[in-house]
């Protein structure tokens, strides 16, 4: 099963650091760096927000290129909306850290992630480059895991090992998320390795399809980051080449990883005190199921009612009721944690207090089927708290 | 200019009345009633929502008939998802009306608005609806403004006089709105009245065109309700008939009342410490121009920044840029408080704390250019507090 005490550098091959350069205040680390022994495969899913930082513009042509040796990633600063001076500091990182693997700077993925419209503190970066390849190690990533937090509570990492008849294949990953998380065909920031050796257009493919079923399945609180990026190294340190019999395996591993790192990410939403999964079941297809399921996470009256565990279920078809999809009342199921409030256009006589003890849980699972098809998806989230406002009523100042 | 101590019975032949009846708790006023002293043109706007509560059903076909006499309105219950029964139940109040007024029940708008899924206590609302009778006045709105309420903290009212070579005309409105604010093509409830004399299908083009600048430009927590109308009667008891003269004069005037009406709404919006007007300029056309302003305007993350007074700027793009218009960084001028921040794709020098002292004031404006056109609209809405998710995790229980 998945150990989440292990991340990026449980493949083999790989080591990490995590370092305090000075962006952040309080001495917290804040700029990671995670390198593959030898040359890697990389694949990566990038922001679809139309403002995107300098760090996502690089690293798209970084993973154009198939090829990569190393990510390094810088907290509380996202280096976004600062211009041609934001392109060329992410050029400086790059450039730093391929000087010192003696390797081209079109190898270096690059990311960022903190607030927005500030120039990155280069000195100070630049410094925090040479420190964590002093740091580097090949055991421990939870130095890294811990650098490339914002107002995350604690570190995410995954990780998991398949057997092939040619080795064992390792896969493992680190995140951050906690805020800005409602991911459009991407997501936050998360890094993952593994030691199999496979082509970068292959692993493109494997890990779009993983994060379209796991980190596209999350949202915080509906807004899309300028600066999410996946990043998946492959180095081959396994010596298994990932072939069509391993390659459904591989997949399969991958999707575990993310959809832990995926979850993971909700628990720790900004404020979050309950863990929210919505299923969406008899849509007419899956884009529709994934509407009226995100509609539903994204409810502000939704969230605040699971927040006060409060029975008030009509919210959750009323939200449904706005995604756009044509639903019909006389057509609708809803049932909160396996118990049915509403069938086919009728509520059904429950208690509500019973209702509401059983929303007290930390799990709250919402299913709605529409009637409609066969199709389905799942949604992950979390409610919104006083806490949520809390944190982003002063995040920057 | 507006007076906002008259509402609905303004206008000449109206009268209003607001009472308890028992579906509130603590002996709020819980049911309201307009009744026009003669037959009325009616023209009304309803939710867009696919769940829709069954007096929408029902005053959707009175508005399709053109002729009304009355409205009667409950608070707290919204009588959405009350399957069958909900169906019956808003048909008995508005033959409860019809009788005491010798008229056909076709002829009464029914609206409610409060928790969803709960059947209306029948008895109750019958013997308001009879009490509401006994204290039907014709100078005084103010108890069927406060009737109408939920969350609200204040009754909303509007009036406006206009001249016209046959005489005067008047017009008058109520509005209560707080939460589930997210109008699509229609919104909360608002009721309107004007004593000039008008058919049905210039009326309904009339308010629609009203309804479509203001009601609809603003939002609280982007949820759309269940339960959204506006509805405007015109009873002719100025003795104006509104012609091809009185047109423009007559479209205006209703615009200042539901866009005073839209404001307060705002101002209002629960938990709401600041008002915030988003204008968005340059747009390649009103369409986008609004897809824009309403996706910054529903931005948690810019909602808690403006309520924290924090300087976060970056957050208002980074929502633009998700909004789905295909916006470019490097077009964008970006003021807050009539401080330029952001100049086309660089940030500007600004101090921090200067803006945050701006950002204090009860009104916070801002004013995205998109450099793609000419055409532009305003968006009207509050801040996001800690009060908002108190006030919505208990709000049922």
């Amino acid at each position: 099963m998945i150990d989440s005490t292990k991340g990026v550098t449980f493949p083999r091959g790989y080591r990490a650091a995590g370092v305090y350069c000075g962006i952040k205040k309080a001495g917290l680390s804040d700029l990671a760096l995670i390198v593959s022994d030898r040359e890697a495969s990389v694949a990566g899913v990038f922001t679809q927000n139309r403002v995107r930082a300098a760090p996502v513009h690089w690293s798209q042509q970084v993973v154009a290129g198939g090829r990569a040796r190393a990510i390094v990633v810088n907290s509380g600063n996202a280096n976004c909306l600062t211009g041609e001076e934001g392109e060329r500091d992410v050029q400086r990182m790059a450039e730093a850290v391929a000087q010192r693997l003696q390797v081209s700077s079109t190898e270096i993925v690059v990311a960022s992630t903190g607030v927005i419209g500030v120039p990155l503190p280069m000195e100070k970066v630049l410094a925090g480059i040479e420190a964590a390849f002093r740091a580097l190690q090949a055991g421990d990533d939870r130095a890294a895991a811990e650098a490339i937090l914002t107002t995350d509570t604690h570190p995410k990492r995954a990780s998991l090992e398949f057997p092939t008849s040619k080795g064992s294949v390792r896969i493992g990953g680190i995140a951050k998320g906690a805020g800005m998380i409602a991911p459009q065909m991407a997501t936050m920031l998360a890094f993952l390795t593994t030691d199999a050796a496979i082509p970068a257009p292959t692993l493109q493919h494997c890990l779009s399809t993983a994060v379209d079923r796991t980190f596209n399945c999350i949202t915080v609180d509906g807004d899309t980051s300028t600066n999410d990026m996946v990043i998946l190294l492959a180095n081959g340190a396994s010596g298994v080449t990932i072939g069509e019999a391993e390659l459904p395996l591989f997949q399969e591993t991958l999707t575990q990883v993310c959809e832990a790192l995926a979850k993971r990410i909700v628990r720790d939403g900004e404020g979050a005190t309950r863990f929210v999964v919505i299923r969406v079941e008899e849509a007419a297809d899956e884009g529709s199921a994934r509407r009226v399921g995100k509609t539903i996470a994204e409810s502000l009256l939704v969230k605040t009612a699971i927040h006060g565990a409060d029975p008030n279920w009509g919210r959750i078809l009323a939200a449904a009721g706005r995604s756009g999809v044509p639903i019909k009342p006389e057509q609708l199921c809803l049932s909160i944690q396996n118990l049915l409030v509403f069938e086919k256009g009728r509520p059904l006589p429950i208690a509500g207090a019973e209702l509401a003890d059983l929303l007290l849980q930390d799990q709250v699972e919402i299913t709605l089927r529409l009637g409609m098809g066969s199709a389905k998806a799942t949604i992950w989230t979390c409610d919104l708290s006083a806490e949520y406002v809390r944190i982003n009523s002063a995040y920057r100042t």
